[in-house]
């Protein structure tokens, strides 16, 4: 039996745990719960698990969960709130096992927190990685216990890499379905609209993640998080284009064996498998390679992404530089969601941070919080003096 | 360093098998060779390589070498002919390492006595696994050591295999890169020419399997031989049609996830894999990703390839019946070489032999060696029996 903590219950992510810990009751319990703000859903799970723990993201939030549990006569599980509730929910004496997977650096703190308390992780959360990912995967070889990734990307490599030794690889390839924007002009960009970049072609995601995915920032960040988890430098991870998502990624090793990992576009397989490493146990999770007709491929073009040029250079240097590029980022995605910048602007708006942060590598979380801080200050201010024109592109001043 | 017994050093695997050995002097040796015919080369080799023991397929073909050797000034080099040779070759005392890959039956014996003798065995000869897999597995269970597969197929899935347990694959897809014929319309197959059933899109091979190849029949012994090699019923084994052949094969694990191999399709990987495996070293045999653009699949058509559907039928009935599949094509290929018989009649020659092949189950190889002698007979009389009209296709009378 694995016991479970999901930080970010309530999420996508969260769900998908959830499904697979039904359909699974002999192999998976729940101990504890961190959820954000959605009360309805935290009670439903509350009542339906019956965790020791249960953590909102507010006091506002765990004051209205703890009205409703009394209601309900389960004033025994105990309510928590903000970080020191999600750490406490993450470092649960009874859990075995802590899926991260709450989005931005909110998690960062229970996410270290875990890996230091001695439990295996599984990764969903970008953030971990890409901005306290040295932190990390340092505090993980400690403990010995593996940081496994609950992405398709990563999660893929994580299985090609079964196939030979850490020091064996050459080369990762991370596929990329390329975004809803593969085959739009260049020239068309700067018009692109929220709601264009939203459609995202083969998976259904939340709005950051989307349109990073729009912009291939989100492969970017899969690069560092790559660099990170498996040990190597940036120029040994790669990304290519494969519209159809069926090969999540390949590794290449010294020989010249290529091994790559195909399945469904559903993330419960990367969860699952997570959960039972080193083992594999059966699911419904098929893809139907009888009916596989063609897989396509192509370079991504740098030009048209400059958000994964811009993620390169962060991983080359990074500490600060990749914890800026996470920050920028999510302060010009959300700006772009709001119409206050362009598609386009998005890497203007991180270009400028990433060259206003200087090098440095963060040695504590707190720090970490603070370089991100620091960077999420000058975005807004690039943000701010970014004039979107009604008859051209928004304009960095 | 491995120390290497090659049985068929003048065939295709093993001018490979010594490029790697020549590209790599420091990891491996040449301790003994079983050549077939030609003594040119032979002569070459026992100069540059001085094996412990060099044997010929004939006591003629020895006896010239002696002589050669003689006046070299080699006498000092044993050289040995026929069964005999051979398995002195491939059991000599200091041999770490035996590469089967002599084409036929001929290798049977001295591979199944390399596997009594403890040595790990890197199987390129078909025959062995398709005609006497059932005794070759189980002898190699017995002394704890692998049976690893030398060619494109069942060394990709040996690699995926990796990547999980064997009581986790749920299937393995064989690739095929469907020969010269895939998109050949099937009213006009008994008119295929022996130049145009050579032409092997992506693969340069001997005479037989290029047939083999055309009429997927070789496709039909990988079936077999992966039912043995990973110890699969032959539900469990299927065929994709992939013409570009870039994926030597796929495995299908329990949980839904597919692990793929990719290459270059040159034999030298697998080769290098086998001698090394566990390890992996580097080699210059590399896939440009980069450059990989697309990827086609397609189910075999059984009704255009009725040899592959003869292969599965033999597959589950195995034993006597998979000696039989083997030694009737070798005798129909042959007589479709020699335009004896049309290109439709291969599979008619094979069904005819099958049909009248008792279900019994060899214990030993001398008793493999009498069923493919009954079946060669068997198969002789069908050809004899095949009337080729000059207006027609070939009929089995």
């Amino acid at each position: 039996m694995t016991r479970i903590a999901i930080l970010g219950s309530t999420g996508s992510i969260g769900r998908s745990t959830l499904k697979i810990v039904e359909a699974y009751p002999e192999r998976f319990s729940i101990v504890t719960l961190a959820a954000g703000n959605n009360i309805d859903i935290a009670f439903e799970d509350a009542k339906r698990w019956k965790p020791k723990i249960i953590s909102m993201a507010t006091a506002e939030g765990a004051e209205q969960l703890r009205k409703k549990l009394k209601v309900a006569g389960l004033e025994k599980i105990e309510v928590s709130e903000g970080t020191a509730g999600t750490v406490k929910v993450a470092t649960h004496p009874e859990v075995d096992f802590v899926v991260s997977a709450i989005v931005g650096v909110a998690g960062l703190e229970a996410t270290y927190e875990a890996v230091k308390a001695g439990k295996t992780v599984g990764l969903a959360n970008k953030e971990c990685l890409v901005a306290a990912g040295e932190l990390l995967t340092v505090e993980a070889r400690r403990q010995a216990k593996p940081l496994l990734p609950i992405d398709s990307e990563h999660n893929a490599v994580h299985q090609c890499m079964r196939a030979g030794r850490m020091e064996e690889v050459e080369r990762v390839w991370l596929t990329a379905s390329g975004g809803p924007f593969l085959n739009t002009p260049k020239s068309q960009f700067a018009g692109i609209t929220v709601q264009q970049a939203l459609n995202h072609p083969t998976w259904k995601m939340g709005q950051r993640i989307t349109i990073d995915s729009a912009t291939l920032m989100n492969k970017g960040f899969e690069v560092i998080e790559a660099c990170r988890l498996f040990n190597l430098p940036p120029s040994r991870v790669q990304v290519m284009v494969h519209p159809q998502s069926t090969i999540h990624s390949m590794v290449e090793f010294v020989d010249g064996s290529i091994l790559a990992q195909l399945s469904v576009t559903d993330m419960r397989l990367p969860i699952l498998y997570a959960l039972t490493y080193p083992e594999r146990i059966i699911s419904d999770l098929r893809l139907d390679v009888g009916e596989l007709k063609r897989l396509d491929f192509a370079e991504p073009d740098l030009d048209k992404f400059p958000c994964l040029r811009l993620a390169y250079q962060a991983a080359e240097a990074g500490g600060a530089k990749t914890i800026a590029l996470n920050a920028a980022d999510e302060v010009a995605v959300a700006a772009f969601l709001e119409g206050k910048i362009r598609f386009t602007d998005i890497s203007r708006v991180i270009a400028r941070v990433l060259d206003e942060t200087l090098d440095r590598h963060p040695e504590s979380i707190i720090e970490v919080l603070l370089v991100d801080g620091e960077a999420r200050r000058a975005a807004q201010k690039v943000v701010q003096g970014t004039k979107v024109t009604s008859t051209g592109p928004a304009l960095v001043r």
